[in-house]
């Protein structure tokens, strides 16, 4: 056992990386490897099997409690964005750095990418089974197991509404979870949370294009299939829709921002500092008549 | 980063609304938003995809999780009501001040309406492309998406008693959640526990008329409706359905009070009571005696 | 609004009932009828429904989410037992006094009871309207929304196994979660663990005859049909079944405390007894050197 | 009650075990049982009732949350591993002892036998009377309720892979979740959290061959089903298929501890080395300064 120790001790020496942003970085790329792992993998289970192994319903859960794992296993270290827009959304506000930005989008579409190939992999054997799994003229078609197309019925316009009411709506909610003036859950519990508002963007915006409402959760896994079988019509397909869950997320971002801060976060945010106010004031006088210290605590006894 | 906190900060300033009444109703007005949105977008997404995409199950997690995210988003400022039933329950008490009750009523429904309206341009298209979508005459009509309309076997007299039954067990748990004397569960998890509340609801209780107990929740979206393509019908249908879940509520609130103050809260408030005024006494005693502190200290370590 | 605190003052005052056991029992009378009426319902949803409005899944999902409920309306009062097998477990293992068992049992079956009759009112109609829904010949028999009816391919032994199991599992898992030695959960979390331990014996046990595993939940409601319209039969059908859910699952409650002593409990406890006699040598120790209470004092800011 | 406690208290005192190896593992084996008992017999209510009373998700839901309750009922004592690939990977940390290993597996084993013979004699009556239930080349087959069989479409590399992949996925999320350094969860809460990590593997990793990733949970029940009824075939069907589940879970756990320190573990683990050098550097300083102690309390004061 002591030996075990000491050359894990060693190990532990030899790979510490201690650039916080790398250590960060790398972190934000397992969490969404995760998130993406899990949530493609119930679209292919729900696919593959034709349904006996999974419904929309599955994939909903999955897509949550995958989001609220990857949270927690890199959220001590990174904040467990998971999402560039969600990393853009605290930038905004002033909450993260912006070189963060663009070292988390590029690590969470790493992550996403390798989530991707990770179920190719494992269900290879029921994919190449499938003809047509490949075509994209077939109805058999699989590309949309591992990023979103658009429903049949779906224009550009309506598809572009889609996604900035879903984003707009798991920025606002995420931005109540993790406010710091109107902490509403015990802490530990944000990854939970957080697992519940995909979910619920699942169960009631899944239906147009498959939520994606995350930039680097639909474009690694797009990038792996146009590599992997699919070829350059995962870009071209539907009119080039892979720009949509890419670009307006962002607008998504903003608009969560600005309704949440004018409905409840400026408010919250002014009521803590005029509080602050007071409590620096009031400690000044405290000051003062700190020698009257022990009166006080005898006071404290009583109450 | 320095420039952007000093833009945030002027912006906070400038948006902060002192009133605290005002602030609450924006919180509940978007809370309730948040409800109504996740809530009707699952019923559009089930009965647009003809239930590929969703079961009345999924609606009823929609619902469930859609208020602990509505009341975790607005909670900490205007208390979480979502639910102007609640917010009278909660007067009736002597919990809130009355004058919050039409304040909360106008927002919350306010908030539905938007969320209706938020739903109703996401899936534009797929109502567009539904035939008879927008005809009360059609079996495919999609009015029952936003607000409640009770299924074809539901007299008005049983509709009657099934908004009651609903809304009273809806109070009745929301009082043991929010009861300070009966506190059963961690601080910051009541808006989980509501949650489940209303989930259970749905898959009990929502078979009759669709569980609105919730007259900001049925009749914002419903006037939403009557502005949006189909028309006066969706107050006149079903003789004049839409009153019931408006009025009714009140009276279940009224009943939920009222069964558990006899059962539960009653008797939980006595005892305090009764424990205030023994510990009063026992804190007399104690001034006397704290003098004595040193001693006291030193037991304590040992126990 | 002073006026109102006095009048609901002078209320509480005048309903608070001092006797314990019968505040206790009331609780848990209140906390039955919750888990009847939103488990019933939910079956009554999905049979009524035809299997539009619910599967055997929402049912799981309603009598798990329907026990958290009612325990925590009633926990803080009554302990939330919502069930005499688990009133009769604790009285065995000395945690509950036994006069408590037959009031808690009258109350329990009393609140089944009345849980039953507001599900009947509720989807009165909806009962109406079936035809055959009163009669037992009848595949549209719906006396099973109520109380449990063995499954066709069940024998009266396996049947009799089946209640053993079923009780036995519950009462392992609720000893695990309520054992003071090994409490694994953060306080206020026990309804939550336990609408689990519900939920999942519901998903794997619910095949054979429904789950009942609990004497007041099956013969409350079973009472309240046989009042109402469906008549003896539901005592006399399939060989008088009833007998079953009453009695067998105090036998289960007995296998269910000696599997958790023999494998985890008594050892726990054993450990804590033995720490409890190490701490209080310790504790005389502690006392002779209670003088240098300063020096120890400035040791633990250092760690 | 005094005579009932003494006698429970000498019962406590005659079956007590001391040696503390043996209680953690009876409590394994406890917790294994549960979780075989609660997951198989989900299957077992889908296979058996022909899909009416399950679904594929129902047996995720009863696999994670058995997951749950087993480790809540074992997890003070013993850990709450459940799985011989989790004892492995926090062996291979240096977490637990080595000699922990072989006894955990046994009895984990052990407790997989006798859950899948509670399963069995539940559902006893069920199985005699469907044809076919014994015997591998009937499609009306029910080996797969206990022990995990691939679909059709799988290859033995394939089924490698898919073994390997799940059970790395568990450990990661599993360290995560018992990491000492990236503690992301509230005490008490880990049983709840490896429960959805154990969900999500189901509905997402769960076509190709049943998610077993646990050694105890398929070998266990497989040398029941050989024992009663379905003979020899259990373990040669499929090109002896039964080895995978056994060995593969393995490699999984040493490749998810791989992954998991290396991008993130090791960092934060010497994150913390390196704050707990500084800290002993500053106690060392403040050893010095603990005579000006009053003064610094006062400042807290403030603060």
């Amino acid at each position: 056992m002591g030996r075990q120790k000491e050359y894990l001790d060693k190990l532990s020496r030899f790979f510490q990386i201690r650039n916080l942003l790398l250590r960060q970085a790398l972190a934000e790329c397992l969490g969404t490897l995760i998130l993406v792992m899990f949530g493609c993998g119930a679209v292919a289970q729900r696919v593959l099997s034709g349904g006996s192994h999974g419904l929309f319903l599955t994939v909903n859960f999955a897509f949550g409690f995958a989001a609220m794992l990857g949270i927690l296993v890199c959220g001590q270290v990174s904040g467990g964005h998971l999402n560039p827009a969600v990393t853009f959304a605290l930038c905004l506000l002033g909450r993260e750095r912006w070189r963060k930005f663009p070292m988390y989008f590029l690590f969470q579409t790493i992550g996403a990418f390798f989530g991707a190939a990770i179920i190719y992999g494992m269900y290879y054997d029921a994919l190449l089974l499938r003809p047509g799994s490949f075509n994209f003229t077939s109805i058999n078609n699989t590309a949309g197991i591992f990023s979103t197309y658009p429903a049949r019925h779906l224009t550009l316009v309506n598809g572009f509404f889609d996604q900035i009411i879903g984003t707009t709506a798991l920025i606002v909610c995420v931005l109540a979870i993790v406010d710091p003036h109107n902490n509403p859950i015990p802490q530990g519990l944000e990854a939970f949370t957080v697992g519940f508002v995909v979910l619920v963007i699942g169960l009631s915006m899944g239906f147009n294009s498959g939520y994606a409402v995350n930039p680097a959760r639909d474009f690694g896994p797009r990038l792996f299939t146009s590599m992997s079988g699919w070829g350059g019509a995962v870009f071209t397909a539907r009119d080039c829709w892979f720009l949509v869950p890419i670009f307006v997320p962002f607008l998504g971002s903003i608009l969560g921002v600005v309704i949440y801060q004018l409905m409840v976060g400026f408010h919250t945010e002014g009521e803590a500092r005029d509080k602050k106010q007071g409590t620096f004031q009031e400690n000044l006088q405290l000051a003062n008549v700190a020698s009257s210290n022990n009166s006080k605590e005898a006071t404290k006894e009583l109450y």
